[in-house]
């Protein structure tokens, strides 16, 4: 049969199904009922699907009438103010007025209740239970899945297994007695003649609290261990084990596991896998597995759906600058979706196909493959969602004689998220149910071939397409450089061989680099592996005050030419040494976890985050280099443009040892200043890697001098040097604070005053609100405060709770804690690797007992006992805002807890240290969440998210108090700290005739 | 006679006119000379015009052959690349090559000096009587014009007098012999029998070089008294003398020059005036005129010109914010032109008329209107200018018969000025010579009546017009408050009158102001007038430290409410200070007068830069209180704002005593920060003022406390508080750097570190090289040298000169110097006066010592013995840079000249102080001025003009090195140094679902 043939076929296949069901509507768009008015406004008024779609995910947190008066006010402002659609219910129940907020509680809730019901099958076994009989007794089959709250520990992943094994054990006293649902010939036992009446389907990563794939194997073999015993209990039934697909970023784990499953159960038939017809990779991942089968002489079963997590998917990887997984344009997802169905069904002898999809077309297409195919019936069957597309799971029963229904299971909080994805996908405008049910497309259009439409909107796309946007002197505009992929296999594979090829050139000697010139000291000192303090990462000479004033001469010398160098050059020098970086990102990091024990992760980001200051001041410098006119007044040229300040001295700190560095040094020497660098004496050697990729680049002699030094031998010499005329400097606070002081005296001969570009340390808060999404909030707080082992000035170091999740917030922040493990950073199973040095390990050691004294302790980790310099995972509770541990920098992975009675404490005490740098808010409250904007007072502000990770451009970094000065790394303002304005005008008259510039304020 | 046939007669007789001359063309235009090819070339290429004319501008004064050959690249590029026009003389006498810049050289000076001799009727009396006396034998008479340079002292003044005096003793020789031109009867010895034969014209402020309408009865009896010389001669001869009219600002000055001369000469008939038809003041001018002389029984006369200087009047009056004292539609002067002729023609009775036009329709308008009135022929006659417009000329012959032609004679260095405003007049699209000879516009349109051309016009403009752009918060962009207009009576009367009433108030106790209230001390100081130190003008509480620190508990009090009031709100109490200070503004001047000795124009200038600030700051302030989203990474917002720093301590100057204080105050309040202000306590009175104008605007308590006291008790008390965040300070280099190193510390209890905004001195070069327009580069020299007696941090405390312009530049700048006078700033007529204290007064009086010792004293100007703290203005020769006297600020009327070999040397020598903050440069070679632009490393760079009065928005002020710390009060990043930078990063995705904001970098 030709294409246009089966087309044919299949439009005829959809007319007829849209005529069997012609009137009927689904419940979703029935306006007579309050989950249809809801849709109804949510399609008109984007606000408020946005506040309905929000609060409806907040509102199982809002366990008191306060609480929920409160979000309902704040959501959707005053009572008069509100959506018919909300007050209706009240307002005819005529008990609006000064009861109202407890009315309007009382209807929303039932509604919002009502709502969920729709497309929960149970909250509870027994509930469940019934109802999957019932809709047996309907004629239609099941699949029933848990519902689950993220799996934040080994605790939350055994719930979840064991709510599967209590519910498989209940069916078990159940299904025998099941009439099988009717079919032809086969298995009188089975449905149909075939399928199992127990059908249930798992999310993998429910099973396993850290499932990710930059430790790919570890989660595989974690969330194996759980399904392995869900499997086991289904195939006692007799039952169908499908694994579900999730986000993207597990895919391939996902795939693994069903893999390595499928092989320990090799001639057990029913166990499926979904694939995402959305997803750019299915292709490829369907083919594949198809061979593998084949090859394996396996039957597998594949569902195919479309996808649920489009919005997700698009969001991360634009954030990310990942190339999107997803399809972009929706009639690509349905035509592969058809494409995947055909590749499957011409599989069917080793493949039982399941489609689930609510689109008449795709339904259709299926349909029509099948019979042009020759599948046996029992060879692929429908599926669709509980309490959705009524319309559709009637026609299909009435075509196809047999359609499961995907009915989720469990308590109305994890409900929610499902609740909210389901009514996010039927509110999108590409909606095929909203399309057809809601706004009666026509029926053309919607049974249309999906590869045309495709293709006629892809046209459409590239003919609107604008031209690419330019930046700063016709660059790309800046764009944070792409995270580390762990989904790529090849992505994961570089470390271990990089880490390999790094170690064999460890041990070298580092000379010094100045005016161009390697210097070699007699001073040296070892720099070593804080895992491995023995492996000696390379030796560093050692400047003394000769060498440290060599520099500043070198520097001196070659500023002159150095300033006057046109701002484009200079920006081309950086965006050179960031191509050079990028060509070395695997390597850069690697080093990075030899020297300072960086997890895979965190050492690439520190690479990505040094390539994107320099591309990000490239770009500032062409913007700022150019002069601009200001005012207007003819006869008159001002020109404001800016100067470098001379000899820019940086100082800096071992912990981000690329990219705080390179920062500092590339925003310098850009604006044209000449640079002496002292990279901290525990990651010289990285600070090395700056030298190579400024003489890769061809800096000139003396722009960039290199001097790692003993701080006490040539620290003040640097500071006090008269022709320094700017020190950038990131560290601790004293002896940020010792340079500020010390440099504001003027000695003689000195040019300029001297201008301190200062980031010091910081006090972070994390605050839980009562409505927190503590699924958020766990994993968040963990990552923000242990991450790197804490070692960041930006880590969180309190989490204020408060009062009403306190309990909860602990019991899941600890559990989860007590699933990470801690050991050497070159291996990605380890959550948390070694601190910096024995010194840095003694100190926060010494903080850990005074936690343990001022409050309580919450958890301890277990530490490897290797010698490298470990400090265990630290949480302390109890803590009070006047304890050392709520004032005082650890710089290390202990966590101060403190137990808030409101927001407005909570604020309060995050604003209560010396400090003001980074702080988050977990809240669901837009007041409280507007509150913390105005009055949690620090440089960098999170809301419901991490607390650390800020990026070049989007998250401009720095903080005011003791923590800096004010200035923003990464920010538009920054580049102004390294330059002087200056201002050129020029009386442009003469014999009384002055040209006509363009943006002359000339006369009317 | 209607209007319409009156047109129809002058369109009539303008036809007849033309096609009288039909065929001919200017000599202007003539394609076949170089000057012709140079026109054609202008009105084709903007570019190619300016250059051109600015070269010709410079031509005279390049004196070698390098410096012609220098500039003719620099102007027009290398000769391959040169115009046609400018090399083809060359290349036609093959002699381009390796000999071409010397030929080229010849070629274009021969070509410039045959075009200046085109419009110049002689350079010597000899060769201008021979010229005349040709002219007069070919039917033309004459009126002869000497051509001068900018008079600058009383020596160019006299010598000015006396071409005039010795061309007349020539003409007296010869005119008795002249024959007469013809006409009916009359008398026999007159031309056309009524006419003097000698007709001269002078320029009245080219006979004292300070006229100036500040001074407006010391300019005109100063002019009045050169004139009388010239007239007296002139009666001698029985000729004519007309006062020819020059820019706007010296019209009121001229008109009341000639009515004093006239009541002299009461019945002599021929003193003229001229009146300009494009002044939008000229019918009132002229109607005011004739009146008089119609109620005095006078018989005058006035030549009406359209006028001349129409970019410079325009120009300067938007640079100055005054209303354009022209009319902005050609056709609107052409119009008045007719009615001001017909108003005049109407009085030919007591008032005789010339018309100077080279427009056929004004002219036939003349001729029909005479006619209509029946004017006598005797009673009014047609002008022309030499050299131009020769067909308009002859027809007018023709026609009238009789035409007198407007003859400038003199050197060549003078003639170039005359010339450019000839070429550029005959350049402009509305040229009507340009349109009639060189464009062929149709007759019709070039007859049109020009008062319904200006309708239409008017009409067009106003349905082009753009809506009133809007600056932040929808205000209106900001402008600078408008200069004082010593052209308007009033503006001049106001003063005497507000000093009459402010000095009623002298005397008076001031408190202190802290948190609203008035805070009495017992220690005072009296703040006295510098010119009479026996005039108090008030007597200021002192704060101690206890004061000091409840003014800072207050402003830290004031903090959080301040900080947390919408930016928007903040910014209005700015703006209605700025109101009530307008409203203020003479009496706010006469203050300043009498606290500080400052001149009117300098005091009026402090309180509009004072306003400026308050309105600047406003609009800053609402564009940078917006958050702005940076990055648009979907899913994530990233709002990027600003926040105050606290308690602001403001320490400023008693020079700007309103401008510099209120610049900081403003700049710190609007910001969100509390002040705490010390003023100086040589203008502490003045300090009180911006109590009282915040007072009025109503701002919160606590927001600004005035705190006048003794440095020596209160000042490090103030500078160490740790609650304070920020000083702002103006003033010395010894002061400022002190308080950097103390506010470096940061002290128990310290919430910042201390930002600190400092302003210090300068020691301000101005370069003069070897081209300079001497006529611009002296007067603006001892304008910044010596305006409000030097003491200010911009003023130019040394000059240096090119060897080759050495000696012409300092014996006219000492020989201006010499024309001013020094005594109460109070009488405009004095130059400079008192300087601030006695202290001042040593300092620079040993300063003055120390250049005698170092260099030569070229000029030292007496001072009065009236017991003021005068200082005698002075220059000193001979400066090297190793002196104290290039290197030491001295804060007073004392300028250093140095003598330089040659630019290179001269730049060097202007960086080589500490210092870095303004500087100028007059040269007219474009590399030169370019090399200062970038080599001249100062805060503010002027080309062409005087190096004080930076404006706000305009000319952002401010320096580095021991200038100052790269703050730029007055422009766009001022206001950054007074906030710290904050981010608010908010995850908007939750369950997947991210609302889409319109500028996220979405799915393509």
């Amino acid at each position: 049969m030709n294409n246009s043939e089966l087309n044919g076929r299949i439009v005829a296949r959809g007319r007829e199904f849209f005529s069997t069901i012609s009137g009927e509507k689904p419940s979703l768009f029935n306006k007579g009922a309050w989950m249809g008015k809801v849709m109804d406004w949510s399609m008109k008024n984007e606000t408020f699907k946005i506040q309905m779609f929000r609060f409806v995910d907040v509102f199982p947190s809002l366990t008191t009438g306060k609480l929920l008066t409160d979000h309902i006010r704040e959501y959707f402002g005053e009572e008069k103010d509100m959506p018919p659609v909300l007050s209706t219910g009240a307002k005819v129940a005529g008990m609006l007025g000064s009861f109202g907020g407890a009315v309007l509680n009382k209807v929303l809730t039932t509604n919002i209740q009502e709502m969920a019901r729709q497309f929960i099958v149970g909250e509870n076994t027994k509930e469940a239970i019934k109802n999957l009989e019932r809709l047996r007794k309907d004629g239609f089959a099941f699949v029933v899945d848990v519902l689950g709250e993220a799996t934040l520990s080994e605790a939350e992943a055994d719930l979840y297994m064991n709510t599967y094994l209590e519910l498989l054990d209940s069916l078990k006293k159940e299904y025998r007695d099941w009439k099988p649902l009717p079919g032809v010939g086969g298995d009188a036992n089975l449905d149909w003649g075939h399928a199992p009446k127990v059908n249930v389907a798992v999310k993998p990563t429910a099973l396993f609290c850290l499932a990710n794939p930059q430790d790919f194997e570890g989660s595989v073999v974690a969330i194996l261990n759980r399904v392995r015993r869900i499997a086991e209990k289904v195939v006692e039934l007799n039952g169908f084990l499908c694994i579900d697909m999730e986000s993207y970023r597990h895919k391939d784990i996902i795939i693994e596991v069903y893999r390595r499953l499928k092989l320990e159960y090799r001639n057990y038939p029913h166990l499926g896998l979904v694939f995402q017809a959305y997803l750019k990779d299915t292709d490829k991942d369907l083919a594949s597995l198809l061979a593998w089968a084949r090859q394996n002489q396996l039957q597998i079963s594949i569902r195919l759906v479309k996808g649920a997590y489009w919005d997700y998917e698009t969001v991360k990887a634009k954030q990310n600058d990942w190339e999107i997984p997803v399809w972009t344009i929706k009639a690509e997802s349905d035509a592969a979706f058809e494409r995947q169905s055909r590749m499957i069904l011409e599989n069917s002898d080793i493949c039982h196909y399941a489609c689930a999809s609510h689109n008449i077309r795709s339904i259709s297409a299926v349909m029509e493959m099948a019979s042009e195919l020759k599948v046996p019936n029992e060879r692929y069957e429908f599926q669709v969602l509980y309490g959705m597309a009524e319309p559709v799971r009637k026609g299909i029963l009435k075509v196809a004689g047999r359609i499961r229904l995907y009915c989720p299971y469990g308590h109305m909080v994890p409900g929610m998220g499902y609740l909210v994805r389901r009514l996010l996908e039927n509110t999108a405008n590409e909606s095929f149910l909203r399309q057809s049910f809601a706004e009666d497309a026509q029926i053309e259009k919607l049974l249309e071939d999906p590869a045309i439409a495709a293709e006629r909107e892809r046209a459409a796309r590239a003919a609107k397409q604008k031209p690419e946007p330019k930046g700063p002197g016709g660059l790309k505009p800046f764009n944070n450089e792409a995270m580390v992929d762990f989904t790529r296999a090849d992505h994961r594979a570089e470390f271990p061989k990089q880490i390999a090829e790094v170690r064999k050139q460890l041990g070298r000697n580092y000379p010094l680099f100045i005016n161009g010139k390697e210097v070699k000291t007699a001073d040296t000192i070892p720099s070593v592996n804080p895992t491995v303090p023995s492996e000696v990462v390379g030796v560093v000479c050692q400047a003394g005050t000769k060498e440290v004033g060599d520099a500043i001469a070198a520097a001196k010398g070659a500023f002159p030419a150095w300033r006057d160098t046109d701002p484009k050059v200079r920006a081309e020098y950086l965006l050179k040494a960031a191509a050079i970086a990028r060509q070395r990102v695997f390597e850069l990091s690697a080093w990075q976890v030899l020297e300072i024990g960086k997890q895979w992760d965190q050492a690439y980001g520190d690479v990505t985050e040094a390539i994107d200051f320099l591309e990000y001041y490239a770009r500032e410098m062409i913007s700022m280099g150019q002069p601009r006119r200001i005012g207007h007044a003819p006869g008159e040229l001002n020109h404001y443009f800016y100067e470098p300040k001379g000899v820019a001295a940086v100082i800096s700190p071992w912990n981000f040892p690329l990219a705080i560095s390179l920062g500092m040094v590339s925003a310098a020497i850009v604006a044209g200043n000449c640079v002496v660098f002292k990279p901290s004496g525990l990651t010289s050697v990285i600070g090395w890697h700056i030298v190579e990729l400024f003489r890769e680049a061809g800096l000139p002699e003396g722009v960039f001098n290199y001097t790692p030094g003993r701080g006490s031998v040539m620290g003040d010499f640097l500071v006090d040097s008269p022709d320094v005329s700017l020190i950038a400097f990131t560290g601790s606070m004293e002896v940020g604070l010792r340079i500020i002081e010390r440099a504001a005296k003027v000695h003689p001969g000195q040019e300029n005053v001297k201008k301190i570009v200062c980031e010091m340390g910081g006090k972070n808060a994390i605050i839980i609100d009562d409505d927190a999404d503590l699924d958020e909030a766990v994993p968040h707080v963990l990552y923000s405060a242990f991450g790197f082992q804490g070692q960041k000035c930006s880590a969180c170091s309190r989490v204020i709770v408060l009062d009403a999740v306190y309990d909860k917030f602990i019991e899941r922040l600890v559990s989860m804690a007590q699933a990470t493990k801690v050991g050497p950073s070159e291996d990605p199973a380890n959550y948390m690797g070694a601190v910096a040095d024995d010194k840095a390990m003694k100190s926060i050691k010494e903080y850990a007992e005074i936690g343990k004294r001022e409050g309580q302790l919450l958890y301890e980790s277990a530490v490897p006992n290797t010698g490298g310099y470990y400090v265990p995972m630290t949480i302390i509770g109890g803590i009070k805002p006047e304890h050392r541990l709520a004032q005082e920098e650890v710089f290390g992975p202990v966590l101060a807890v403190m137990r808030a009675k409101d927001f407005d404490q909570a604020i309060a005490w995050a604003n209560s240290t010396k400090f003001a740098l980074t702080g988050g808010v977990f809240s669901r409250s837009p007041e409280h969440l507007q509150q913390a904007r105005r009055e949690f007072r620090i440089g960098n502000l999170y809301l419901n998210r991490n607390n650390t990770g800020a990026l070049v451009g989007r998250q401009p970094f720095g903080g005011s108090r003791m923590s800096g000065v004010g200035t923003k790394a990464g920010g538009p303002d920054y580049l102004l700290h390294f330059m002087d304005p200056r201002v050129v005008t020029e009386n442009t008259m003469r014999r009384g005739f002055a040209p006509v510039e363009e943006d002359d304020d000339w006369v009317a």
